[in-house]
């Protein structure tokens, strides 16, 4: 998609500081040092269980074509500091004229079920270029992954209904309307109204007419009728332009015309007002007039919420046209996700870990080159264990919650399985594209094997997730040394 | 910015059922039947005073470069409907291949401080391609006017201090970040760190270094004296990797070293914690240290909230970093604007007003050829009137509230101007790009222009905006005997 999308190169597409980091590694001779970072969020999005990771082939696509142009690199040239004086050597914007990515990427596969604090990327290669990509990768796997997700929760919340993705209109930006489109139809949406996006990613398209439709004739029933002769076999009346059940009426007198003609009406399409009292009665009328297949739509600002809500309250809707809600993740409209550098090679060739400290203990960060390991009894999910692939597994098997460390479990389990996989080397990509079909039942299939209480939306069940507790270990001693450092450090200055 | 940006041509970025409209109306010959659409917004977004529009330069470029290339036209060929035959007859996608704009656009320009129901813009032309252009104008006037509204008013709670744009790691993708930095430029921040939005659009670009920077060092001292020799002009310390306020006292150190060299220190930067607390004792080290004018930059979470929070409580914070708040505009991620037929050519030449009804007062459209004049008095903007173009307005000079036509007011000014100007005639743009500065600096003189009270963000006072008398009498009349029409249909049908 990006491929095909975007015009100029995009290397500038990070932060300023990402350049002038790489530019203070150039000029100290460690460019190349060896680094890894980790890519990951803390908590699930909307205080829920879980999130449906995406965003990972236009990732790979952007590293594929990483590189800075002529106009970059003069562009670079142009920017001044504070004295005036150019910011970047131009030592070291040739550096970046030959700069060709050589990082390996080990990432979670598109539609898997993950959760906070697990990897969904990682980034191991030359320091320098590790750090250009944080802020890109950041972007395109953070927004795909936390719109995956709503839509799931969405379609959680919508049992067998399909789901239609409505939002390119409200969406922020083109890009924001294209990836969420894709991220939606992973996470569970059956079709978008976006037509570009049908046509660049091959999602299912859905639409048929609007209020102007209707306003732009005398009569609504000229309006229906008119519309009915134009596309007989493909009519959703929308009933709503100026009183919703005169509207339903209307809509089956031109579907008993439209069956005369040897047509079937498909349904109609609620748009404002009491959608639970308003699905109750069209059904009735649709049903009385003899229309008991004609399918009942609904949009109007709907969400996981409103549609359980709906469903409790016996509305009769079939097909639930979601849009802002979905395509913006309006009541949480950013994930998290975060990239921190984890471990550095030193002058002889060992990897020291690195840990960030924060106050508050959901920051402090994991040391070390991670991988995740899910674990299975009878098909579901019961487990996931981070532990550091250099080290291995510590045989004593357990995992210690990384939030709370006199929580410790022992997984038994029947099957288990690396979520990381290799997906670039030596900055080649190593794994094809995956069809979106395939992402999509994978999310479907992972959810199912999630217990139902992890999927609940008010305070969901947690997933058990911890750490190797030989990593466990070993975060805790580092921890506990460097606040023990500066400690000392302030005995002795104070 | 969308001819550098994106490659292939956007017509397919609408909503299909805009072209199966356009397929009806085409079908029933009436593809060329003039209209007029106005796209607006119903309240201004974040429960606030005002909105400041953007995005029209976007919009521009992209009606300039509306066309369906040979491969849109295969897409939409194979498209099929409910009964699998094809969804649009090849006579139709021949017309599209044929068609270009030949629209009329006037719009209020960008950076103007508009209210709730004004057009942002109007549109002009064949129904059929009115209607196509819904929807990606609706994506790229919402979504900038949303954040350059979040901007001034994080612009208004920082007062004198500089704003620095920092969303792209969490922005709702590629274009989701490049736009919200050129809006959130418009609102009032000073720069970015997206580096692609300064070389793209010449937005000043800013940034220092991360935590990771920090962390690969052995220690915060080597890492400061590092970036120290690297960047000895542009040095803004991030003190907060291990403990904050012994950061500080590193930075100091760092400063010390740097200004015998004959180097200024430029500031500190704290991104957690409790930022009043921090930066009231980060400065008291400053300045201990001999360092008064080094700068105090925060960053985490911010919004004109937390800002307006931080000032009162007499935080020392001189520059505000500001990112997933502003670029996703985070407590309301999606302005709500619409965009709606108000008048449709008859036969005979003559315009017939259009009105679309709803039960919720706010949500009855306007009729007409609209126009807003905007009254001021002393420089102060005092109020709007909303009047149709085509009648001119009422010499009773009387301007009617649109949700209670009991309120009613003369203006009494000194100047008047009307908002909407021409920027397109029959396909061809008419009005010149605007620079991003002239926009930002139009937004700055408008907001003080404005009473204080209708940017404060608690119940903020409300801004005039009423309906010509003449209009409102239209309208009321339009409602009462499109409600009176059904009312009678009712009686005779039950």
């Amino acid at each position: 998609m990006i491929n095909e999308l975007y015009q100029p190169p995009l290397a500038l597409l990070t932060d300023l500081y990402q350049l002038t980091m790489a530019y203070g590694y150039w000029k100290l001779g460690r460019a190349d040092q060896q680094a890894v970072f980790h890519l990951f969020f803390r908590k699930p999005p909307f205080a829920g269980g879980y999130a449906v990771a995406a965003g990972l082939e236009q990732a790979l696509q952007y590293l594929e074509r990483f590189r800075f142009d002529a106009s970059d690199l003069e562009y670079l040239a142009s920017l001044t500091g504070n004295d005036d004086a150019p910011l970047f050597e131009q030592g070291f914007l040739e550096y970046l004229d030959q700069t060709k990515l050589t990082v390996d990427v080990d990432a979670v596969p598109e539609g898997t079920i993950t959760f906070g604090q697990e990897p969904l990327l990682r980034v191991r290669g030359p320091i320098l270029q590790c750090q250009l990509l944080e802020t890109p990768l950041l972007n395109l796997i953070n927004f795909q992954t936390l719109i995956a997700t709503k839509a799931s929760r969405i379609a959680t919340a919508a049992g067998d209904d399909p789901i239609l993705e409505f939002g390119l209109r409200r969406a922020q930006g083109i890009d924001g309307a294209l990836s969420a489109s894709r991220a939606a139809y992973i996470g569970g949406s059956a079709a978008t109204s976006n037509v570009l996006a049908g046509k660049m990613l091959g999602i299912p398209v859905k639409g048929t007419h609007a209020h102007s439709w209707v306003m732009s004739f005398a009569t609504e029933a000229e309006a229906f009728d008119q519309y009915a002769a134009a596309m007989p076999n493909n009519c959703v009346f929308l009933v709503d332009t100026y009183d919703t059940l005169d509207g339903v009426r209307q809509a089956c007198e031109v579907g008993k015309t439209l069956r005369q003609r040897g047509h079937e009406m498909v349904g109609i399409r609620l748009d404002s007002g009491d959608l639970a009292y308003l699905s109750i009665e069209a059904r009735k009328i649709l049903d009385e007039a003899g229309f008991p297949a004609a399918a009942i739509v609904a949009s109007n600002d709907l969400d996981e919420h409103i549609i359980e809500s709906l469903k409790t309250q016996g509305s009769q809707i079939a097909i639930w046209g979601v849009g802002t809600k979905l395509v913006t993740a309006f009541d949480q409209p950013a994930l998290g996700g975060v990239y921190k550098l984890a471990a550095i090679q030193q002058a002889d060739g060992t990897w020291l870990p690195k840990v960030k400290l924060s106050e508050q203990a959901i920051k402090t960060s994991i040391p070390g080159t991670l991988q995740v390991r899910r674990y299975l009894a009878e098909g579901r999910m019961i487990g996931d264990m981070i532990y550091d692939q250099t080290q291995g597994i510590d045989p004593r098997g357990v995992i210690v919650d990384s939030k709370d460390a006199t929580r410790r479990k022992r997984l038994v389990c029947t099957e288990s399985t690396d979520l990381l996989q290799p997906t670039m080397r030596a900055g080649e990509r190593v794994s094809p594209s995956e069809t979106l079909t395939d992402i999509r039942q994978r999310a479907k299939q992972q959810l199912a094997s999630l217990h139902p209480t992890i999927k609940r939306f008010m305070n969901p069940h947690e997933y058990p997730v911890g750490l190797d507790i030989g990593l466990h270990e070993l975060r805790d001693k580092m921890i506990h040394e460097a606040r023990q450092s500066r400690w000392n450090d302030e005995e002795t200055t104070t």
